[in-house]
């Protein structure tokens, strides 16, 4: 599965990447050029939903590690995104009832990593991550998973509110880590589950929130606002643990 | 113990400095930038008469440690140690059980930063480091702490065993998270206790590990070894937050 995060340059290596059906996490093409080939790469780009910047000559020459990148520049991804399904599929596979978990905007890595880690090891069957705004499967978050992103599937979608809704006529809980939900040692968190974690600064977005069966607070005794993201998750993902430990 | 000058960077770290009380003695503030939170901290800095320099992103990136100043840096003493004496005072004060962290040799200054951080959330009444092989109190660690070093106290001693040897003759427990122990929602983890996390590496130190009364497993259903340290502090708290919250 592992292949490693690159920067792909030039007007055919980049064009090679997207018809090979590789994942590319971003396209930065050069502002104001719109020839052909390149409007050729945007076409290509947009029919895979790839996010498109476009940014300066100067922005470019800093990404482009060859100094050749042609007016465009690509991010791959350093890992192999899952379908959702495959890991439903999963979660059948091990006769589970499925614990997926949601990242509603997770921008840094090393907590992007750390939650995936987690994942692995509280015994869930898949990440989901949105496109936008968030952090994709860099090095630094496989580096940062610890080999966790080698066995648990991360899929990558478009509407994150969409995915939910599905997921909930296949029988799946929401809940999301809110501190202005109920104590989550007072709520049923057995059954299929996905458990929801939102950004950094401004937690998980009220359009999400609103999809969500249940809030569940984390007891906060302190003086500043919020636990870090990646341990608001493992802390919330345990909790769901202990709840699935009991109820078998 | 001694007071060094130090820098705060980005805009939690700083408006917390702020409203915990703690001399600023310069505030440093991108020129141009006047947003909602660079605007409240700017208030917040007058009321206080702080000296403001509006300066450039140059001169920013120049004083920044973090790289991640988002505009802002501010430059205060060192933030001090406290005695161990300190922590068991809070606790006394606050009339509860103390309920202290201990770190054999945390690393990574986010790590460390994350964990002050959980341990004031979780109700903790202080954090105690070795003064080896162990991160100490740096801008990064107080970033990462989001606010949290201001109010939580850290004490740093020569020797951790002599100071759990000390606590137990006051009435401590100390229980260290090791996946050999029982699993943590076994073990009764209420009354008077001392965390041990170990390092990010190793876990906890053979030498640390034979003080402790219980070894708490978290439980590992996935293939990779072991959570991310700060996550694994998270969770463990966590559940001597639960314990503690049912013994009431």
């Amino acid at each position: 599965m592992g292949y490693k995060e690159q920067t792909i340059e030039g007007r055919n290596a980049v064009m090679e990447a997207f018809r090979s059906g590789r994942t590319i996490d971003k396209l930065f093409v050069l502002k104001g050029c719109q020839d052909g080939p390149i409007n050729s790469i945007i076409r290509e780009a947009r029919k895979q939903n790839t996010i498109i910047s476009y940014v300066t000559g100067e922005r470019l020459n800093q990404m482009s590690e060859t100094g050749k990148h042609q007016g465009v520049v690509a991010c791959a991804a350093a890992y192999e995104y899952a379908e959702v399904e495959d890991i439903l599929r999963l979660a059948e596979e091990k006769g589970e009832p499925p614990f997926l978990f949601l990242l509603d905007g997770i921008e840094d890595p090393h907590n992007l990593g750390a939650i995936i880690r987690t994942a692995n090891l509280a015994g869930a069957h898949g990440v989901i991550i949105p496109k936008r705004r968030a952090a994709g499967l860099t090095a630094t978050v496989a580096k940062a998973s610890a080999g966790a992103l080698n066995y648990t599937p991360v899929a990558k979608v478009t509407n994150l509110g969409a995915v939910i809704e599905e997921l909930k006529e296949k029988g799946l809980w929401f809940v999301c880590a809110d501190m202005d939900g109920a104590a989550m040692y007072d709520l049923n968190l057995t059954g299929p589950i996905g458990m929801v974690i939102g950004n950094e600064g401004e937690g998980v977005s009220r359009l999400i929130r609103e999809k969500c069966d249940y809030m569940a607070a984390i007891p906060m005794k302190g003086d500043i606002d919020s636990l870090n993201a990646s341990v608001a998750a493992g802390v919330l993902a345990y909790e769901i643990v202990r709840q699935r430990m009991n109820a078998n």
